[in-house]
């Protein structure tokens, strides 16, 4: 490949995706950790969510995003979704000439870094907890490890409604974290792209001593490594801003609301396609 | 056509649709007052739910199902989902040449000959109160009635999860009813097909003087007047029992164990298809 070519491979930008809205919030750790790069972001928003879905359809959804996603040059991607990271990364991975990572390894490549007592909660949709997948990818940093999942499908529709400080939210974590923290774990990976967005209630259950590991700023992170490995990082702007897109399966007003009020700007223009035709 | 042919039509299955599991609250009530007929049901399951996405992908979504169940060879078709019915039914209704009836006019025809103040309360997902369709059908009915919508998106998360006699349930209701019960409606539409498996936890907390509307229930009857209407009604079976069939867009164990916890036969057989393929 040409000097040229390398430098042209360089400003293409990174492709993220997920179910919906909820990857927005590794999208948003990005935009923080590698403010030089472009995002082509795609929410299936038509389909979401993926939580409660089989493999072999998240495999097949995951498959049309990338199609898409290729159509616009991205030099890498992001699977911002749990449970797509978990059921169709493997999969999807082995088609591909270009780097592509999804949210769980770097989550748990941290908690596995970072737990004192050697016991890790993991909470996230029903599929991604029963991929068994953040387990797998603990033990392969630490067999001794011993790890605690519990799906919390209620979670993101709560998200969804706006009961971030709610009691009754509340009163759902309260439930489903019981038996995680009877088990005395020492570290809680938030395994579902929402979830962040109810940290402090989370914390606020937990108490102080357990520690909250977010997966979307470790895969930013991650990410700004693999660019720098492979020699794609994107060259110095002098001053000049990143430029994001954003394409949506379904609703694109909607989501343009909900991205603008966890984003740090204005995402402006969303484009709705037809992710079938993929 | 021949009486030979009519015979055979006759003889055909009706075809039933949802976003997923709940039209089958609908098909059971079908079984129930029309034993004779066999059913062809299609539950979304892939791309399910319906109830926060827009118009025009629902109408995308309804005209695909419907050209799957014409494969069928089915006789008639119910739209057993509140949020296709009220967003995709007028617009299918005119491309088909077969009998084709949604969950809401039998609903609200209902609760418009009933109501004794003239205050009819709607609950059903967003897309559904947004759509202001149920108001429109009852005013059709008594343009005197005043009709109070609320959206419960929290409702169909919590019967999935299975807690439908729970504190947090009752909790959520309470909140989402409110407003109603201030209003001083008389009557309450369930207005997604969910919704008739919390009926005793919302009996309790709206008190026995308002009357509980289940579309499903007024949908079964009113397909049987139009089948008798038209001709079409299945002819004696002698002892013989109806066959119904299942297809899903996903997931087919998961369907079935819903199923079978609702319905009261076994279903047996649930096939999986590709529904963009239609």
């Amino acid at each position: 490949m040409s000097v040229t070519d390398m430098g042209n491979i360089r400003k293409a930008p990174i492709g993220v995706f997920d179910s919906g809205v909820g990857g927005l919030t590794v999208a948003r750790e990005i935009m923080r950790n590698l403010p030089n790069e472009d995002i082509v972001y795609f929410g299936d928003t038509a389909r979401v969510p993926y939580g409660s879905k089989s493999k072999d359809t998240i495999i097949r959804f995951s498959q049309q995003i990338i199609r898409f996603l290729r159509t616009q040059n991205v030099k890498a991607i992001v699977i911002a979704c749990n449970t797509a990271s978990a059921l169709a990364l493997d999969e999807v991975e082995e088609e591909l000439d270009i780097p592509i990572i999804g949210v769980l390894k770097p989550g748990a490549k941290v908690a596995a870094a970072t737990t004192r007592n050697g016991k890790i909660g993991v909470i996230g949709t029903e599929s991604t907890i029963n991929s068994q997948m953040y387990p797998k990818y603990i033990r392969e940093q630490n067999p001794e490890v011993a790890v605690y999942g519990k799906a919390c499908p209620l979670f993101v529709p709560l998200v969804e409604e706006g009961w971030l400080k709610d009691p009754v939210t509340e009163e759902v974590a309260r439930r489903y974290l019981e038996n995680l923290l009877k088990d005395g774990i020492d570290s809680l990976i938030l395994g579902c792209t929402h979830y962040p967005l109810l940290r402090s209630l989370i914390r606020g259950v937990v108490g102080e001593t357990v520690n909250l590991v977010n997966p979307a700023y470790e895969t930013a992170r991650e990410l700004g490594e693999l660019l720098r490995e492979e020699g794609l990082e994107h060259p110095e702007r002098n001053g000049q801003k990143a430029c994001h897109q954003f394409y949506v399966s379904d609703a694109a007003e909607k989501f343009r609301n909900f991205a603008n009020s966890i984003l740090p700007c204005d995402i402006g223009e969303t484009q709705k396609i037809h992710i079938e035709d993929y």
